[in-house]
């Protein structure tokens, strides 16, 4: 699949494809500093001077801080995710969703996601009005293929579970959770998962 | 009960109970700002600032920033609950621990205690190792008054869903937990905590 005339029409030029680029390393930069230094401290002439641009660019790509935070920190498992707990047998989902929960955070591209989301909307106001939303989005599209009894519920109480295990495995490493494997854990929380997932409240 | 010849030979003149009247103030205010603004931010000198006293007083009181969050940041409902805990039927241990956990996320006086270790540890490292000491031994004591059986496990996992419980519900504000009332929220995670409790892992 080599790609030449087949392009679509919005890929024109050399030009093009260099702004891509240096959006996609201000979007790196973005997702590393949210994630380490948390939406506070990461501010738009940091993520500038790690992409090695000018700051007046983060903004001319990305908008606001809000807008970029929005735009960097998002999840890219959901959809997939929704299409795989349509197919699973019922007594089931629990344990795929603490295995896709598990495999976000073991994943070396999406744990920075996850924790720098948490991280950042511990300390700051607006990065917590932003997860709010995408956590609302994403774990009622999940439950809402699931039930409709009490689906907001469900999706609050497995959220909850899931930003607990990665504070306490992930961030302050209690243990014996921080050492356990995945597969481990996912044996412990997934009856827990199935819980809120399918029984009665 | 007046204090007067019965004092304890250590508390012996006026300028002693200035001095711990004092040190009070100091911990207040350290309790405010590490629960508002983090173990980062908050500073000798703005603890200091706002407790109205030189900086170096902060250190003379306390030693070190450490020290002064380990001393501050306590939770004084620990040792009350092992005794509750030993004193109720097998079935109803989760739901006390439920309770124990929301009546200390809702008390006034607790709330900025626990929503400040959460929001310490997740943003720097010193702050997690202290709160890992203080989470590991809390917890353990707790669940090894009422099992052997992976005492540790149990801890790590009920610990996990509390501190979910309250990143969600108190801090980034997850609806329908942020709105429900505390009856709702504790019926709802009451059958979860009994599991990890006492049911086999």
């Amino acid at each position: 699949m080599s790609s030449t005339a087949n392009d679509k029409p919005a890929r024109r030029t050399g030009r093009r494809v260099g702004t891509s680029h240096t959006q996609e390393q201000i979007a790196a930069a973005a997702r590393a500093q949210f994630a380490e230094a948390g939406y506070d401290r990461a501010t738009f002439r940091s993520i500038a001077a790690a992409a090695g641009v000018d700051p007046a660019l983060v903004v001319h790509f990305f908008g606001s801080k809000a807008d970029l935070f929005r735009e960097v920190m998002q999840l890219p498992a959901v959809s997939a995710a929704v299409v795989g707990l349509a197919e699973v047998p019922r007594s089931e989902l629990g344990r795929l969703l603490a295995e896709l929960a598990i495999g976000t955070l073991e994943n070396p591209a999406t744990q920075p996601v996850v924790l720098g989301r948490i991280r950042s909307a511990s300390s700051h106001a607006e990065a917590a009005e932003l997860v709010r939303e995408g956590v609302t989005r994403d774990l009622s599209q999940l439950i809402g293929a699931i039930t409709d009894d009490r689906p907001a519920e469900r999706a609050a109480l497995v959220g909850a579970h899931i930003v607990g295990i990665a504070v306490v495995r992930y961030v302050v490493k209690v243990e014996p959770l921080a050492s356990m494997s995945a597969a481990e854990v996912i044996d412990l929380i997934a009856p827990t998962f199935q819980h809120y997932l399918t029984e009665p409240l």
